[in-house]
């Protein structure tokens, strides 16, 4: 090899090597991280109910909500949540008359569906009752896990758990098996949709049941749900602890 | 130059390209990124009111704070924030008798803080009247500007424009000032704090002032504040719009 062939080959080497360098620093942000960049405020926007109700995830968010519902900033959105609900717990003085109560919806707060959206493309498409019936009936939706830690935790400070979901009756027994396969045990009472209350938007049929639950002597602590319709109406928990769900609204 | 030192003149280029190369996937989380991650958590538990009421800013998160305040994020989240509200707000249908009304707050709403914010680290010191006072006096706090835009085309649709601020009635002169230097014009009301307010946590102070408009016969169809004591109590507005503020908490 004569020196200037290895000059050259030198040349191309570092060149390569400058432009791997300089390349993170020149490029022009991507497509598909400025539309992350505007889903990442979509999903602060859907959290603060700021962007009211809302049927599906956007076309160009749906690959952003699959990655953070399946990453670790999930887990660790609820996982500090959980955190704060505990820390609040531990704060309130109980009465201890057995009437201290803390409330739970059940699904994307005890329970996780994210193995029933993953297969349906992670909210894009519109809920569908047939098929969401059949994955209930199944009881294989694992524990959200910051939630049942919470959950046993509130139990040893004294609290009466109640569990307040849209779920129907006839959902009772697949609900129950599911809540006990994935490490639930000993809730006061499970609260489930009468034919009734078909109909009903969320935040009426659980601010009723709230309402019923405070009328009974309860005095509700703290309330943990997904949507901003498991906590809002009236008869709130003094504390509502909103948990993360970028996939799907329910008014 | 033989060919060996030429070859090994290439080989260090190569190896120095392929540690290149490599390091970004071999590097383990440094402990910036954890805190970074975990104050991103704590930020949206701030944003959804899961953090209940805070004094200041968690030290290992007063850097991120810094760069979400100083960075693209927090001026994309506002600008989500104002899209939304404007999307709403044009699908209300208006009575058009003088009496559709919007109520927005004005620290960290319609006019920006950020400047002096920066001088006393993005949170991390309590809250200090006398420094505060001063900046209000200056009255050079920016408009924030997806908020101008906001108010602009609310006043376009017909809506009356009501300002509902914390601050005093002693303030009036340098808010009113403010407002104008920064480009806001012909709000119907500047609602601030009497002397009979003083000590009144602001969702009450907020509350009673709201609904005192609808005795009035105003119908508040929107509401955008930075604090959900700005927004939550009684006499809320149709829709609310929670704008982002990490810095410091109002209860």
């Amino acid at each position: 090899m004569d020196s200037g062939v290895c000059l050259l080959s030198l040349l191309v080497a570092l060149s390569t090597l400058s432009h791997v360098l300089s390349e993170p620093i020149l490029r022009l942000p991507s497509e598909k991280a400025i539309s992350s960049d505007y889903c990442d405020s979509w999903r602060l926007a859907v959290e603060t109910n700021n962007a009211g109700p809302w049927e599906r995830v956007p076309a160009n968010c749906v690959d952003f909500v699959a990655e953070y519902i399946s990453g670790e900033r999930y887990r660790r959105d609820c996982e500090v949540v959980g955190n704060l609900s505990l820390a609040f717990a531990r704060s309130v003085r109980l009465v201890g008359d057995g009437r201290d109560a803390w409330v739970f919806d059940i699904d994307e707060t005890l329970l996780s569906n994210v193995p029933y959206y993953e297969d349906i493309g992670f909210g894009f498409e519109i809920f569908n009752e047939t098929s969401f019936d059949a994955w209930v009936n199944s009881a294989a939706a694992p524990a959200l896990v910051p939630n049942l830690i919470l959950y046993n935790e509130l139990k040893e400070l004294g609290f009466r758990i109640f569990l307040l979901t849209g779920r129907s009756e006839y959902q009772r027994n697949a609900t129950e098996a599911n809540l006990m396969l994935s490490g639930y045990r000993n809730w006061e009472r499970l609260i489930l949709r009468e034919s009734y209350d078909k109909g009903k938007p969320a935040i009426s049929y659980k601010s009723e049941k709230r309402e019923e639950l405070e009328n009974e002597g309860y005095r509700i602590h703290g309330s943990s749900g997904d949507q901003w319709s498991d906590l809002w109406g009236y008869a709130v928990a003094a504390r509502s602890f909103k948990l993360p769900n970028p996939m799907y609204y329910i008014p």
